[in-house]
């Protein structure tokens, strides 16, 4: 498998971007773990000098197999469901500007939060119908640079809007575009599918990229979820993309990123080349009863 | 096991109480349904008339080994930790209020999101300190009354304040009294634990009531957990009390609420005594992959 991880390349509130703050030495740090690519978190690509980006990150020989856009949503309230058609169009013209960065390294444009919730006193079928709409329209013009998009289903609490990936499959054939498909987190999958793996499967050939993290949204192994055999139906579906850390940097960044690659490698029975392990890291917390006689 | 299941006694938003409306009917079903119990979900006992809510409740046969009070929170906003100090003075009266009805019927007091959470402009360790002031007076005045209150660990999207067995088990050192103590709940537990077999042994006798949703918060055999192991996990603490069913009135409720108890009695190996599967009912969606050669 191949390993990335989420980094966010500015400031920002989502918790679950692993690393965050001073991008040099984060993606430095990140190759040092082990990880060959890094998905690069963009709030708004005109704030970035992608010439700059593409030589930092290729000097760290990192690739970037997805490009997530949800901090327009969580710091500017962009989204594709607005009922208010300024924010919706701009929301669209966010995505469409992602696209030069995206041709540059080869990445997949991720659809996350972006594309709203049910808003208040607008009906189930009217978001939906706009979010189609968003979509065909982003996805024609992907399709003319050859880039291609990849909605992630998202937990109920975050999203009224697909939150799993029967929704998503039922999209994607509304929808109508081959360059049109799906991320798969396993965070969002332990909530919303009635058996994950078998929610792989019946996605095949339409999950365009993979976000792993734990039950507890903590790194790979500090939860309860069975990677082995994540990991191994991915495999058996045909999967040749990336597999994305996106997790929360608990107990730290650092410590998280290199837990949770040491973990997925040692699940898919490969031998590590990354450093080699010193100590183990301090996961979360076990209870422990108290005595109350 | 003893099976009980959450019935609202009046109408409200909160979606995971499995039964709505008509008091009389619903209490009928719940006992031709094959539960023993039935989880009673009050916003404000004084709207009650308990003489005659006990006897429609015994005429069906049926005990209630619980009462859940988080409508006062969800319909009302009172909480243990707002700032408001009547507010906080209201959610202690309310609870208090309970106990009448708690001692008629032997049943445990719910602490869930009456507790609150940590609101904009207070101090984490200020919210706890008003959160274990409220339980200790609440859990001396329980105890004049021979009665328990348990809290319940709830996930991070719907609270701040407790969502680990952990930080519930902190709790109880803090609180110091014998009679306040947990309530599990499997569908919190998928999200927050690492290992919910270890949360459950760890807690022990300290839980003092247990609710049962599959990961996706409907009816137990809908998702992925392996009630099998919980079960057996739960008995060998040498739990003794009840399995309460809360979980989403999906398809319906009644259905649901056939198809949790039978396959929790499939799980823990006894003979169901209830009425004879006929056919199986329509779970969640699992996908099918479209067709978009």
């Amino acid at each position: 498998m191949k390993y990335s991880i989420v980094l966010s390349t500015q400031p920002a509130q989502f918790q679950a971007a692993t690393f965050k703050g001073d991008l040099q030495a984060n993606l430095h740090r990140i190759a040092s773990l082990g990880y060959e690519g890094v998905e690069l978190a963009i709030r708004d690509p005109k704030q970035i000098d992608y010439e700059a980006l593409e030589e930092q990150v290729r000097s760290c020989g990192l690739a970037v197999p997805a490009i997530g856009t949800g901090q327009a949503w969580g710091e500017e309230g962009l989204s594709f469901t607005d009922p208010d058609e300024a924010i919706r169009q701009k929301a669209i013209e966010r995505i469409l500007s992602h696209m030069e960065g995206a041709s540059r390294f080869g990445a997949v444009i991720i659809i996350g939060l972006i594309r709203g919730i049910v808003k208040p006193g607008v009906a189930p079928q009217q978001a939906m119908s706009w979010l189609v709409e968003a979509l065909r329209e982003c996805s024609r013009a992907a399709e003319a640079r050859n880039l291609r998009l990849a909605l992630e289903p998202i937990n109920r609490y975050e999203t009224s809007l697909i939150n799993t990936a029967a929704e998503g499959l039922e999209l994607i054939e509304e929808v109508g575009a081959d360059n049109f498909g799906l991320l798969l987190d396993t965070f969002h999958m332990n909530i919303e599918e009635v058996d994950i793996e078998a929610s792989i499967r019946a996605c095949g050939k339409h999950i365009f990229h993979f976000h792993v993290a734990d039950s507890n949204r903590w790194y790979p192994g500090a939860g309860h979820l069975d990677f082995g055999s994540i990991l191994r139906t991915l495999e058996g579906s045909g999967y040749t993309g990336w597999v994305s850390g996106e997790f929360l940097p608990k107990p730290d960044a650092a410590t998280a990123a290199y837990a949770g690659i040491a973990h997925l490698r040692t699940k898919e029975s490969v031998v590590s080349e990354g450093p080699e392990v010193s100590e183990v890291p301090e996961g979360p917390k076990v209870p422990k009863a108290p005595n109350t006689d």
